[in-house]
This record gives C-alpha cells, sequence and structure tokens, in this order.
C-alpha cells in the first residue's frame, strides 16, 4: 500500500455521495490502507458509542464482565456493578504501573485488586489502598479511568471518548425494538468468526440480499428479498423483509421452535426487520428471536464479528428448555457463506484491476453506510490534507 | 530498516555500474527496504513481461488458468481461450463489488460468472448480464479489465502495464530457443519453493557457477564451470556451460532417460545453455529436456520460485514414459542446496559488519544483472530524491 | 501507534527525571513505538558493551562461540580465540557475497571458511585465500570486520560500535564481584525465555521488589524486601537484600546443596546483592551461586531472557556433583511470574486508559534506570525534533 493521499481519497469520496445511480462504491484504499484504519479506530470506533454485552450479564451488585474494545487484546473495557447496584465501565489498567487488572470475561467482584502490587480499588473505580505507601499518598488521584457507559433495550454501550454526547442523542432516531421485547430476551447462545475482510466489507454485505439468490439458497427458499422497505436515520439503516407464505422465521426447516415472541404484533409475525446501527452493530429482529452482529476490527484485512441469538426467556428455562439447533444452524451455515464471500471481495480489492462499481438499486443500505461513512470520516482526512 | 534514503542508494549504486574490477555488490537496503520492494514491484513487476505459464495448458477453447502475480494473493490473472480461439488474460476482479471471480488453478469456463451476485461476462471479457437491473443499465461499461498478453515458444507472458510496449519490442534481443523446440514442449512436472531471502539474491545464486565446487557436487562431478562464454542483451544475460566428457545431461546418473531433444545440433549436445530474462525469467536448455525457474517475489526477505521441466512430448506418452526421476531429483536437490546458501547472504545482509563485496571473473552474469537493476530502477529513484 | 513525535516524548521524559516523589513513569510511547525500538537498537544496543557469554566457554585455541545481537537472528556474533590464545569477535559475514559465516552456537575452527564460495580466513579475521582469484587480488582489503571485545571477571563484552571507549571507562564504576569469586565461577545452566513486553518493562520488574509479597510468596518467604540499600551509579544500579533468620540460599527450601563460595565474608552470608548492568544485563550474588539475566530487545513488544547460574567448579565435578533442582526451580518459578506479570503490564501499556503512575519509595532502582534511559536517550531524539 501506498501511504495514504488523503486529498485524493477525499476526491474519491465525494463519487460516493452522489444519488444512487451516479454514485460509484469506496476505493481500494478505503479498504486497505493502514493509515485510514487508524483514523477510523481514532475517530469512529474511539468516539462513537459501542455495544460491549447484555445487562443480564451483571445483573447482581458485583457482577462484572470485560470485552475487548478495538483491535483485539489492546484494550478491554471492566463493566461492573457496584454493592449500591449502579454500572460502571473502566479502562482494565493499573493506575500504578500499567498491568491490566482482570483478564476473566465475566465474574463476581469485592474489589477490584491489581495482581501486581495489590492496589485495591471499589468497584466505584476509586483507589482504596497501595500497600506500603504512607499517609501522604494521594489515592484520590489515582482512581480507575471511567468511560461513559449506557443501557438501552438491554444492551450496554460503553463510549472511549469521556467527552461524548449522551447516547441517548447520539442515538436520538434509533428505533425501538420493543415491539419485541428485545430489553426482555435473553442470550441463548454466541458465535464469533474471524473474517479476512476489512470491517466495511461486512457491514456492506449485511446490507443487501441482491446475494441472497447466489450464495443463500436456505434463506432464499424462506425470505423474499424483493418484499422489504428502506428505512435511514442519522445513526442506521435498514428495513424489513417478509417471510415467504407459510414460513414461521428463518430456521433451517422454515418452523419456529420457540413461537412468536408474547405479544408480538401480527404484522410482525411474516416479516424480519433488519437494522444496522453504526458503526458496527446489527440488529435483526424475527418474529420468535432477535439476532445481533457486532463487527469489531481487528487490522485493514481482518475483522472479528461476534453474533448473538436472543430469544424469550421462558424459552431456556423449565425442565425441556426450547431446541434451537434449527435457527442456530441456519445462521451460522448463512454467516460462512457471507464471510466466504467477504474474503473474496478482500483479495478483489487488491487487485490493481479493482474499479469501483456502481450501487444497484438492491444496494440502497450500503449506499447509505457508505455515505454515512464518507462524512463521519470526511472531517480527519480534510484535516490530513 | 531506516527510511530508503534515495540520494544514498543512488549513490551507492553507481558503484555497481563501474566496470567489473572496481565495481561493488548492492548495498543491504537494496535486499532489505520495504519501499524500495515496493518500488520494485511498481515500477519492474508491474511494467515488464512476467511469464505465468505454458500455452499448452489452455490449448483447447474455454481452457482457462489461473496465476499469481507479484506478492501472492494479492494478484491473480486469469487467462482464458474463448470460443473462438482468442488468447486473453484478465484482472480477476468483478466490476460490481471487487469479488474475485475464479480461484481455481485450471479447468474450463463457459462464462465468467462472479460468485456474489452472479454478474455473467463472457470469455472475451464483456458483461453479460448483471441481475436486476433493468435495460438501462450500461453493460459495455463494465467489462473486465484485460492486460496484454503474448505467446513466445509456447510461454505465455502478460503484463500489468496496459500501455506496455509490445513483448516482441521488449524482448527484441531474445535468444530463440528453436534449438531445443522450445514451443514443441511440454511440462513433465512442476515444483514450488519458498526462500528466506530477496528475489535478487535468488538471482543472483543463479548467475554465477563459482559456488558449484563448493556446495553442488553432484553438479561440479558433470558439469565444467569454467568452460562458457558470457552473453548479454538488453533483456537477458547468460551463456553456455560445458558437460564434461561422456556425460549426457545433467541427472544424478549424468547418463539421459530421454535421449537428445530430436533434431539438436551436434554442437548442443555436450553444453547446456543458461539464460536470464530479465526480471525474473530464467531457461537451462539442456541437451534433452529444459529446466525453467520463475522467481516471485513476496516481500523483501521471502521469494516464492516455480521450477518447471520441460520434456519432448513423446516422452511423456505412451505405455512406457519415460522415468525422469533421476533428472528431477537432481535439480531438487540443486536447488536446495542453492535456497539454504540464499538464505544465509540475506542473514548477512542483516548485519552491520555486511560490507558491498567485489566481483569476481566468475561473476560476470551478476554484474550484468545488477548493472541491469541499476537502470531500470534509477529513474524512479532519482524521482523520490 | 501514531508516528513518533519527538518533541513531546522528550517533555513526558522530563516529567521522569524529576525527583522520586513527583516523577512520572515513562509514557506509553516509551514501550510501543517501532522508531522509538529502532532508535534504542542504533543509540544504545548498538553502542554499548553487551555481554554475550563467558570466556571459559571459548578457553582452547580455536574454540568459538556465537551469540545473536539485537533482534534475534540479525546479528550473530562470531566470538573466536586464535591459535596464539588471542580472543576475538568478528561479525559473521563474509566480505565477498555476504553469506553467514557460522551457524552453530559453540564449536572449534582451524580457519573461518564460508560455506558458499570457499573464501577462507583464518581466526586472526584476515583473508588467506579467495579460489579462483588471480595474484593481483587484494587479500588485505577484505578481512573480517571485527568488533571490540573485552572480559571482565569471567564474561565477555563486545561492543558494536568500533569508536566505542574501552569498556573498563563505560563500566569504570561498576562493582566487582570479586567477593564472590565471579571470574572462577563456571555455568551449571542456562534458561532461555521470551516475554510479551518491552525490554524496559523486564528490567523496571527486575528493579523492584514491591511486587515479591504479592507474585512471589516463594521468594518472599526467605527473603527481606525492606531490608536493603540502594546503590547508582554511572553505569549500574542496585543493592543487597537481607535473608530471612536461618534462610541459607534463595533455592526452593532455602538451604544451600552448595554451601558458599570458598572464602566468602560472613558478611555476604545471609545477603543477595543484585545488580542492573546498562543496559541489559543483571547479576544476582547469592552466598552459593550468581544468577544473571540479560535481557535482549526482539522488537517493541517482545523480549528474549537468557538466564544463567554460575556456581564454583568443584560443584559441577566429581563423582556426585551437587543437585542444583532446589535453586534452579525457585529462579524458573519466579522468572515465569515476573514474565507473566511483564505481559500484563505490556497489555495495560496498549490501553488509551494507560495514565503515568508515581514511583513509590520502593521503587528507587526503577526511577534509576528510567532517569538514565532518559538521559541516554535524549540526544537521540532531540537530533529529531
Amino acid at each position: 500500500m501506498p501511504a495514504l493521499d488523503a486529498r485524493r481519497l477525499l476526491a474519491e469520496l465525494a463519487q460516493t455521495r452522489a444519488p444512487l445511480d451516479e454514485a460509484r462504491t469506496l476505493p481500494a484504499s478505503a479498504y486497505r490502507s493502514p493509515e485510514l484504519f487508524a483514523l477510523e479506530m481514532r475517530e469512529l470506533f474511539a468516539k462513537m458509542w459501542l455495544c460491549v454485552g447484555r445487562e443480564e450479564q451483571v445483573e447482581a451488585p458485583r457482577a462484572f464482565i470485560t470485552h475487548a474494545l478495538g483491535p483485539e487484546d489492546r484494550e478491554r473495557a471492566l463493566i461492573v456493578r457496584d454493592d449500591a447496584g449502579t454500572l460502571r465501565a473502566f479502562y482494565n489498567v493499573c493506575r500504578h504501573r500499567a498491568a491490566r487488572l482482570i483478564d476473566a470475561p465475566r465474574g463476581s467482584l469485592r474489589a477490584i485488586n491489581c495482581p501486581y502490587h495489590k492496589w485495591s480499588y471499589g468497584l466505584d473505580g476509586r483507589l482504596r489502598h497501595a500497600p506500603r505507601t504512607d499517609a501522604s499518598f494521594d489515592c484520590a488521584a489515582h482512581s480507575l479511568i471511567e468511560m461513559p457507559l449506557a443501557v438501552f433495550e438491554g444492551h450496554i454501550y460503553v463510549n472511549l471518548d469521556a467527552h461524548a454526547p449522551p447516547r441517548e442523542q447520539a442515538h436520538a432516531d434509533l428505533p425501538s425494538a420493543a415491539s419485541h421485547r428485545l430489553g426482555e430476551l435473553r442470550v441463548a447462545r454466541r458465535h464469533d468468526y474471524t473474517v479476512a475482510a476489512n470491517w466495511k466489507v461486512v457491514i456492506e454485505n449485511y446490507g443487501e440480499c441482491y446475494h441472497c439468490a447466489v450464495i443463500h439458497p436456505q434463506l432464499h427458499r424462506l425470505s423474499d428479498f424483493q418484499g422489504g422497505a428502506f428505512v435511514e436515520g442519522a445513526c442506521f439503516n435498514g428495513g424489513p423483509m417478509r417471510l415467504r407464505e407459510g414460513v414461521q422465521t428463518l430456521s433451517m426447516s422454515g418452523a419456529s421452535p420457540l413461537g412468536p415472541i408474547p405479544g408480538l404484533a401480527e404484522a410482525d409475525r411474516d416479516q424480519v426487520h433488519y437494522n444496522h446501527v453504526y458503526p458496527n452493530f446489527t440488529l435483526a429482529l424475527h418474529p420468535d428471536y432477535v439476532l445481533t452482529h457486532t463487527v469489531w476490527p481487528l487490522s485493514p484485512e481482518q475483522t472479528r464479528v461476534h453474533c448473538e441469538w436472543l430469544v424469550w426467556p421462558a424459552a431456556l428455562e423449565g425442565e425441556a428448555p426450547a431446541d434451537l439447533s434449527d435457527i442456530l444452524e441456519f445462521w451460522d451455515r448463512t454467516n460462512r457463506q457471507d464471510w466466504d464471500m467477504c474474503a473474496r471481495v478482500q483479495q478483489g480489492l487488491r487487485s490493481a484491476g479493482y474499479r469501483r462499481g456502481p450501487y444497484t438499486a438492491m444496494e440502497r443500505c450500503i449506499h447509505a453506510f457508505d455515505r454515512w461513512y464518507v462524512e463521519a470520516i470526511g472531517p480527519a482526512l480534510e484535516a490530513l490534507r
């Protein structure tokens, strides 16, 4: 890769912002430049609200989770509920000599103790005790660094920017999933995948079903890819797709092992609502379950995807919990088909023969995302010119 | 590695261009700098004619091969013969959303279909059909990108530069191998190797037999390394070496399982002609077979070498095809001895104790190649000063 | 990592040089920047005296050792004793075409022969014979490149800088270990470790026992971490620590399988002297053995540590050599506990939540090292501003 030419890239990005039938897809450098990747990490991922888990995972006082943020293992946020019930997110690093505090993905804590010299912090982040320091030592100056945290419909969001606007403001026009009682659902299963493609290739693949007939026969059989509407907001884009006649949900058989989410409106019983919340979170509201993807960039050409299935709690309880294998296999297969194709796209983007393509009418969501991206990254690129 | 100092490198390269007995070998940065490597890829490998296969592999209409170009897997040319018999090379990437089109190394095709959204191209590269686009869609504007292609004595050459001068002009003084009926020979075997050294170290190792007595006892026993002449042209250098008394060819036993290529002149029955065609292709014409090496840079310090043995077709046919193991083992052993030494050279080039060495009288071919290299890369370096 | 901002880094480093109770630890870029790492290699490791072995390993005429210097395998010094008994260090690279000369870690040589073209050097480094060159060839101009070498108390030191001041001058105030007869001891065992942390994190971990009570129970049981004094010189820092009542040495049991080094003063029988010789060598003088660590940077975030145990020669000889397993296990366990913690520190240094910490009174050695580091690297950083 040659060094990033910000002036040239800005001119290229301007073409992406044109109306759909004149616009051109992003240039190759947008998917490959290490400098642009660093800029994306700094300007998008370090300033926007990112989903890192479910509140159900930290329900009890003293419960915690940790979650990788940004290129894996570089940052691992610590989210913990204190004895009074307040949920907080901290940078997981000691104020003394930088040791990572907590490794475990989840658990329970009485205090946050550094494993190196046993500096001990309360669950509110305040330094309580630094061994062998004397009374003059200023504990108050060495609290853990906190990051903004918010909860919406059961999902925990954090922000690496201490001065970020509140999530309610950033997500002001985000549609509610109250129809599907998202706040009450529980995670039934999680799969993680590593994809050999830029994170935007993964997002763009999510944004169209133009490929469904070609690479997803099991999906195409059940879902009418032409039956949807397109919705766009400041923080998201998406739209519904209709299930074919007689299909209950997206599963290998087309039948639901769960039945509709209690209270679901009749109109939502034969469609799936897909939304992509910028930059990296997607929700697919099925009649009987919700599927989320969180897309974590690892490097310009590699991405980690967390995929979670959420269901009505009763389905997980009792003597005979629901058998979800029909649903899990459906999406695991669909995911793998998608990642294979994303990797082929990344290969093509490395070629000197890559030319920026047109957007077809079936790729409105991609165009919406790409336009958002150009707006979001533009000012930082302007500053580099 | 410190950043490339183009001014200093140019001054150093000037010493390489001096007459043989005053010249000094290339400086270490020529073998290690990532910036120079990128420049070589752009100025040499993306502008010169590169050998990517044999016409016999794509003889029938609809036959295709793909071949990696440049650092492996970044570019994979698609070479295909259409129904009318025309052979073409394409960048292997869809004009819609960049998916790599064909993965397989060889096969047969009726159309070039993109696996992502099934855009379909003819074997002439023209877009025939883009599903779900309407009549206004401009198929003619979305043909596959073609690259110049030429065939010479059975070898297929392509050029990544659409504006490259024709191969006949670039290779104007390339000696013919008609004496060995190269155009009619067939590939009997191919071995690929990865070498832990810069591509020029591999080329330079090919260019002298000063090391033969030391590391190739099986070769030294059969070949008189002092018995040759040196020939140099604008696009190549090389020369013949004489086989010792009674030796038929280069094989473990010195005997030929094949007999001379039909019609071979008496004078060529006891010598091997070695030629290096710039930048990365070598031919060794033995009395009974031809050996080629194609040297593909992977990174500044790693190289992929494809080695092919070509023989008279009759040797591969019939009820009792010739047993080539004596020949294959000879060169496989010799290759491995060479790659080990190339890796040691690369280790030495990393040392602060490396000093540029003299060229001995036995290293005329290396000096010729290095001088060519300095001429070829010089203008791009001048532009960086 | 953003590009190194030398001006900003210099301002940050100034805070490290403040008095202990006002100083702040090094900024994250000091442990992560590839550019700073390259600067450290050039300004510290390529200009200072580095310990590469013991004279006992090259006692006999013609004996040699090779030793990696700097990022592993890039440089491998050749240390050889000639027939007249002179010990010399050479860059391990042929003056002809750069092949590494000797791979083996140790052995015996009559001449230094290049494996590529058999150029042959004497053990004094002079080129004796270059095959197939004529009488006019200037052998004298192609001697191996020598590097300064010195021996002190049995340890061999080399310097990559031909113009370096003599070791005696560089180490003018280095305390002698004659009390422990270091010059007469023999290496009993060596362990090598790879640590996922910057080399300075490893050095800093060595410089305090504030963590001993927390992560080294087996050490804390035997050694009074508060019982020491702090000593600092131009080329080192360190100090003794007292063994607890009844403890003979640092071993799993606290007993010594060796007994005190012959002639050891009574005062040294219940303490361990720790010294760190800048940049990368540490000595721990126990009553009955000496432990050394040599800390070799591999990359900004990875380090190789060589650990050696030296004992009085008689302990290794005779029919029943001493059983050192109690000692070896003690330090192997302690080492691994340390490397785990170093890796956690490196993780924390990658976090946007890292803040430079205070030095406690127990971290004087770290502060001394960090101040030395700031002084040593400062001028080269000034030149970059």
